[in-house]
């Protein structure tokens, strides 16, 4: 079984390195770019079948920061 | 339109932070991990619609490096 974690900033958080890609692709010419964000995947391999509630712990414990940042939990065969 | 783009070390490529997160949640009790492996989402807000030619470039030239990583490009309504 295999959990695939998105963490993402939570939308009121500013996020600089999306800016700097954002301009980055602009002064390259990509004018179609208005703005950009950066989160993180996670992909976690368990032997088993996944418990949610023990995904959620992990998140919360280590792979995100609840503070500012949302996660997302998605559960692959 | 909205243009998510996965970014992801290839198979063949020794990922030491998808270790470290794998290891650093052993040690935290959570026998069940066998593996981790990280990755970067990128979502780029367009305006109009987006053309994946373009996207395609944007991976190549500055959001992955093709040498070591493969990109998934999502397009969003």
């Amino acid at each position: 079984m295999k959990a695939i974690i998105h963490v993402s900033l939570k939308k009121a958080i500013l996020d600089p390195q999306g800016k700097a890609i954002a301009s980055a692709l602009k002064t390259m010419g990509f004018d179609e770019v208005e703005d950009a964000r950066q989160g993180k995947v996670i992909e976690i391999m368990l032997n088993g079948k996944g418990d949610e509630a023990r995904l959620r712990d992990m998140c919360d414990r280590l792979l995100a920061n609840p503070v500012i940042e949302d996660y997302k939990i998605e559960l692959v065969a």
